[in-house]
């Protein structure tokens, strides 16, 4: 057991570290966690040339990509500051007592939303700023009150202690209490806590392979846990045309950071007729790039390999995959195209998520055909694409497609593509599964509610309620009243 | 398989139905939505009559409290109406696009919480009508735009079928989509349908064993589904006094309904010198009630013996049971008395939940010990309660309980009994697990968000935006918007 940010030495430890921060973590006001949050992405900031310089020699990105992450990652931190520095987002609830209440006299009754408890946070391999140690489900937890735990990957351990060094450090400098930021290492020492009752909710960023894996053992616990889990999405796009200048994009969007991305396009839907033929030289023109690691390159390397065997799969740009001394693969786009039959009739080997730069490009005769084919086909994605001509979104003949792709997707875009994914208050990332085990998004201010649970208090003297919940208002938070009387007329709207 | 409600023969017709029914009802206006609310509500107030008749037959409640709990039930429908009617729930966000976004240009985007689709709820024993087929889940999955199945519990069938259509119709009169509304039999039914994939979420209040069994299930699933299930809960009580009107408040709360309710107080602590001999005349003057079936009967008695036989329990009142011919038993409240060390000693016995007029008065010498205690064998409860004189509420003696009890705990109370749990905007009936599988509420308006989901909506053209996302807002609701420009100084309130 290595932990880098606290004294603990085992797992138990780490589990009693966490759990002893709790609640003088859930005690800080908004504000001063928001001022915790700002004070670890500026500390972010400060160390962005050195943490950037390991992620490079560890995952092969480039340094353009991994600055921006950086800078992402910083942000999110703020814009989580942001998000709960003035309480609305403890949906205080407060109830006055009424003696006429329509069911019988009504107590005081106040709600909060307060922190879960201690959160594991499984950090994944592709983003190692952003959805890793310091990323978005840290971010979203710290905010909502919860110590975090995070299992680094192994693919970036350096860059994972240093950067949980630089986050405790600064968290601890802004007064927050001692463990409540840990990290640990290993597999099973991750599996260990997942189990451990004091833990009481796990995150995850990975395959769908490791991810559902974890989300059954939090399940089977004796006493289960919610598990948010973004797992795996080929993110279709359905194009009503196809030009050089969106195959452009499509590939761009694939070849990106080699594929690696949760929002890879990993099937384009174009029409039968469509003229594919400049897509081998726009992916053919692209530079290789290393696979994050060994593991992920050899998957990469099974996927690609299924593909293109699959019978009818045509090749549009085969690309390569190429292995050093070391066992990294380093990696140019492959991109074939099938028609609905070879799709369907393939399904095993070409439904699958290839994490890397390939993608498929499906032919179809009968645009009336795509809604169904697409709740057949894919139940569950981050996100789902159109392009199409603006006379066709506006005659209706879209609809029932667009009313398909929001059944089954957690972000419906109309044009562009979908990696990119922008952090904002209304952004969505997460999906029906496998997109997400819940649905719940792990991107942008919405994903807090998934580490906050409801506690009414009812008759409470002032001096023991929660501070949002007081008539005083210390925090100044939003406070919804139901005031008293009138609860004969509910419904009466309707009369 | 019987349906009263619709065609349907097979659990796969039932699916098919609601699934098909999930489109056109996600597409009703929150208003078109919470009129159908009120026309429910409407239609079982001009039944009460009927349905209180065959509701006392079939399971021995009495007319009094059946009659307030119809009126609960169509209440809690308006209350949900009232709730959905503005659109506020909807949680309406959108991003102006931003060319000039700290981590890259963003795009619009707006985020709405929509239905999760078909909703599988299994009805309670214990409360025919308020947990039942036109209970909590079905008013809140209602009022989310969700189709809804419940499966009838056997213990009151003829209700079930009965209340199933009255409901049925006075949506269907309203305007809503067939099949919004389905009634299911039988016990491996409601297995099977919670394994369709059409089921996008289930919904529970009974027992810890079946709700377990039911929540392992849809964890399972190749695609698993949210199960919020309301399972075992003992309600502990913590006084620093006892006087002879507290205990019987306490027998009063335990022997109603014959102690068949979720939120029964199930342990009382005291002070060790606490004169307890009032409880044997108070226990010993309530009337025999009838248990709701044979099967519940049954557990109770033998509930009821493994409490009585631990050794160390000091009997306050033994209690009754009597079975009848036919097979149902009959219970007048049964109260013991144990110190801290018996209850230690002997938790299997005496820890799980009697469902049914059984309580355990718990001695205490040392208050100091009674956190640590507290969160060591209830670590989750829909209620906990502290009954205490005001001026040790005022000067902080009792904080570390009270954190103990919120962080175990879905509703804190300060004096009165955990039974007859309003329905309420504020409230929370939900708490850590075995309480609930989720800590979700199944009482009140905060439970809506069990069966919504986030879908954001990328660059879209304003007539294939969902309405309450569009600009010119035809519903009406609150939008929070995220203007362009000013993300540079996000988190500049902690500078």
């Amino acid at each position: 057991m290595t932990d880098t940010t606290s004294s603990a030495t085992t797992v138990a430890d780490v589990a009693a570290t966490a759990a002893h921060a709790a609640r003088a973590f859930a005690r800080a006001s908004p504000r001063e966690r928001g001022a915790a949050l700002v004070a670890a992405a500026d500390a972010l900031d400060s160390h962005a040339a050195e943490l950037i310089a390991i992620a490079m020699r560890e995952t092969g990105l480039g340094e353009a990509r991994l600055t921006g992450e950086v800078t992402r990652t910083s942000w999110q931190l703020r814009l989580f500051a942001d998000a709960i520095v003035d309480g609305a987002y403890l949906d205080a609830r407060i109830d006055d007592a009424d003696p006429d209440y329509v069911i019988g006299p009504r107590p005081d009754v106040r709600r909060v939303l307060e922190p879960l408890g201690p959160v594991l946070n499984f950090a994944a391999s592709n983003f190692p700023f952003a959805f890793s140690v310091a990323g978005g489900d840290t971010a979203a937890a710290l905010a909502a009150g919860c110590p975090v735990v995070v299992k680094a990957h192994s693919g970036h351990l350096e860059l994972s202690r240093r950067t949980a060094q630089v986050v405790a450090a600064a968290l601890a400098d802004a007064g927050m209490p001692d463990g409540v930021f840990q990290l640990i290492e290993g597999q099973q020492n991750g599996v260990d806590l997942l189990q451990d009752d004091r833990i009481r909710a796990g995150a995850f960023t990975g395959s769908t392979h490791v991810g559902r894996l974890l989300a059954d053992i939090a399940a089977t616990r004796s006493r289960p846990i919610p598990f948010y889990g973004e797992l795996g999405s080929v993110n279709p796009v359905y194009a009503t045309y196809a030009d050089a200048e969106l195959l452009q994009g499509f590939v761009t969007s694939v070849a990106g950071s080699a594929g690696q991305l949760c929002t890879k396009p990993g099937f384009l839907f174009v029409p039968s007729d469509a003229d594919l033929s400049s897509v081998s030289a726009t992916a053919g023109a692209v530079a290789e790039h290393r696979l994050l690691n060994p593991g992920i390159g050899r998957a990469f390397a099974g996927r690609r390999d299924a593909v293109l065997g699959a019978e009818g799969a045509v090749v549009l740009s085969a690309g390569e995959v190429r292995e050093d001394e070391a066992g990294q693969r380093y990696a140019t786009p492959t991109v074939v195209a099938v028609d609905l039959d070879t799709l369907r009739a393939h399904r095993d080997e070409l439904l699958e998520e290839s994490f890397g730069p390939l993608s498929i490009v499906v032919r179809y005769d009968d645009p009336s055909e795509l809604p169904a084919l697409h709740e057949e086909l894919f139940p569950g994605n981050l996100t789902a694409t159109v392009h199409a001509r603006p006379a066709e979104l506006a005659d209706g003949s879209l609809d029932p497609l667009v009313d398909a792709l929001a059944a089954t997707s957690g972000r419906v875009l109309f044009g562009g593509w979908p990696t990119g994914v922008s952090v904002t208050p209304a952004m969505q990332h997460g999906g029906p599964y496998p997109a997400t085990t819940t649905d719940a998004t792990s991107v942008g201010t919405a994903g807090i509610t998934r580490f906050l649970r409801g506690v009414a208090y009812q008759n409470a003297p002032q001096e023991l309620l929660p501070a949002a919940l007081r008539d005083d208002n210390p925090w100044g938070v939003p406070q919804t009243r139901s005031a008293a009387g009138g609860s004969a007329d509910w419904g009466s709207f309707a009369r």
